[in-house]
């Protein structure tokens, strides 16, 4: 008898993202083996290790027990991180208890780390650059190839949402990454894959979770999403909402990324022999691709990408394709863009 | 003393759109000058009719006012179109009523019409079908140069929702075209406008208007997202959420015209000299713009767009990103994938 359904939909998960990190580790290998020595690089170790970062949550303890089952059988290591945000009291306890139930289930290293949060950007932005801070430091303290993090398919529709909201377009839509950060470091095998599942997976493997009170707190707007915002929507549009949300993440980050190279291959071609962006040139483009190039330059004048929005660009874009003589436009960071004799100069003024 | 700013709003947007068209019809000339008879081009009347359709609502009674009192200022002509669905007792009575309305607003021709709805795509797409064939023929039969359509800022949210549901891609993302329709014939003056102002407008106006319990009948897919779903998103994300949408609507038509472009480009370029895909050519695209090729190949062959979904495309797409020496691939309409020699073949099988 195979296991049950849903830890075999964890495994099968983790399994696919350890190989494609195999691949990868031992490239040019079109069969990665771990065991064959010869065909390892010179300087790294014969059996790569991947680290799980783990709260101690539903999702993340799935996470831990499926990489525990499946590394050693690829010839790989696997440790884990738990972080302690010291956000509530005995989060420090909680922590050591977390790190206990990965060492049980078999890995190592294992590390429970003490961060700081800040206060930059709101709550929850600053506990989330304070835990990667963390892991990327642990990461290299380790050598690891990757670690691996235990979104699943419901966290990604919240992004999606959190990313409409914004309103900033399809880069916003395109949620995580099933790969990301330097190198490709981090990695998301629960991205496809439902809470529901992973919450099973932890019952019948009798693992206990531990629900972090943040994620019930209506005080944070992803929490407010989770319990309100998406069950109403699934309510009026039907239980596919998830996956569909999912599925936009996915085509709005290929979309992007096309619009992206375009417009990087486009700009070179729109400047003038000083280097200046050409107005008649710009105008011929597509107003998708020039308004990224526009963007592009603003940014590349020093303006702040995160303060840099939609109508910024718009009003800039009128620059091109409704000129009546308007003077120069102010934006974030000090950037000014005025037209002038046919050009337009974007510049930190 | 101006008019109440509710007012004054939609008289804004309404001569926006109705300069657009004049623009349009007196094409060539900068300014457009209704009354010059000699730019007018030949056969076509100096005063041209623009319709408004007009279900009774606070949306479009508004639109309605609104066009009576710029019209006549530029120069043109007015009248009104209100649809009887003939899908509630005394719907004809209200008609009339509407009809007289409009009538009393200045507006002629004014008329009435009655459909019958099919059951075609389910209540809501039946009834649409034959409101816009019932415009379709209005127009012609008046030699109306556009018709205005009062879909606003909210009606434009919900779209996007809509379309978010069916998780197919940006262009469902991309809500209502502010011109639309054969000839660009529809208008939708009130795309940015929000709802409550125009509201707001037939209030100040004291005209009388009709709420149409089909807006607050759970039964229908709009009706709860209105009601339900999108409040419960606004309490979640906060109040900017419709506008949000609306901007996610532009930036994501704009940036699928774009690719839609980009692909239509391509597409020659990957074709054989038989016409035939060539999968190492599909292989170095961008995947967003390989899939638009694929998706367009399967149309053409016969596949029926609405029933054309993401995972078919992502099908097809591994017979040239993950090709294992799989088979043939079902598409709708009886439409075959299959790659054969280094060539994607697909057609009705």
């Amino acid at each position: 008898m195979g296991p049950h359904p849903a830890v075999a939909a964890i495994r099968l998960a983790v399994r696919r993202v350890l190989h494609d990190i195999l691949t990868e580790y031992f490239s040019g290998t079109s069969e990665p083996s771990p065991h064959d020595s010869e065909r390892t690089a010179p300087g790294r170790p014969a059996s790569p290790l991947v680290l799980v970062a783990c709260s101690g949550g539903a999702d993340s303890m799935a996470l831990a027990s499926a990489l525990a089952f499946e590394a050693p059988k690829l010839g790989m290591r696997a440790g884990g991180i738990t972080v302690d945000h010291g956000l509530q009291a005995g989060s420090d306890v909680r922590a050591e208890e977390v790190a206990l139930r990965m060492r049980e289930l078999g890995l190592e290293p294992v590390e429970s780390i003490t961060v700081r949060v800040g206060r930059d950007g709101g709550p929850e932005a600053a506990a989330r650059d304070a835990r990667y801070a963390a892991l990327d430091a642990a990461a290299k303290r380790h050598s690891a190839v990757a670690v691996l993090l235990g979104h699943t398919r419901d966290d990604q529709a919240e992004t999606v949402l959190l990313g409409l909201a914004r309103g900033s377009g399809i880069r916003s839509l395109s949620g995580m990454a099933a790969v990301s950060g330097a190198d490709g470091r981090y990695r998301r095998p629960f991205l496809q894959l439902d809470r529901q599942t992973a919450r099973k997976a932890c019952m019948v493997q009798s693992l206990p979770v531990w629900d972090d009170p943040h994620n019930a707190d209506p005080a944070y707007t992803r929490s407010r999403l989770r319990h309100e915002g998406l069950p109403a929507l699934e309510k009026a549009l039907g239980k596919g909402v998830v996956e569909a949300l999912a599925r936009t993440a996915q085509l709005s980050r290929d979309d992007a990324d096309a619009l992206d190279t375009w417009a990087s291959q486009a700009e070179a071609s729109v400047r003038d022999a000083a280097g200046l962006l050409e107005c008649a040139k710009l105008y011929a483009l597509p107003p998708a691709v020039r308004r990224r190039i526009l963007r592009r330059a603003a940014i590349e004048a020093g303006a702040p990408a995160g303060s840099l929005f939609a109508r910024h660009i718009e009003e800039v874009d009128r620059l091109i394709t409704g000129w009546r003589g308007q003077g120069a436009i102010n934006l974030p960071g000090k950037v000014v863009a005025q037209r002038q004799g046919g050009r337009l100069v974007i510049r930190q003024g």
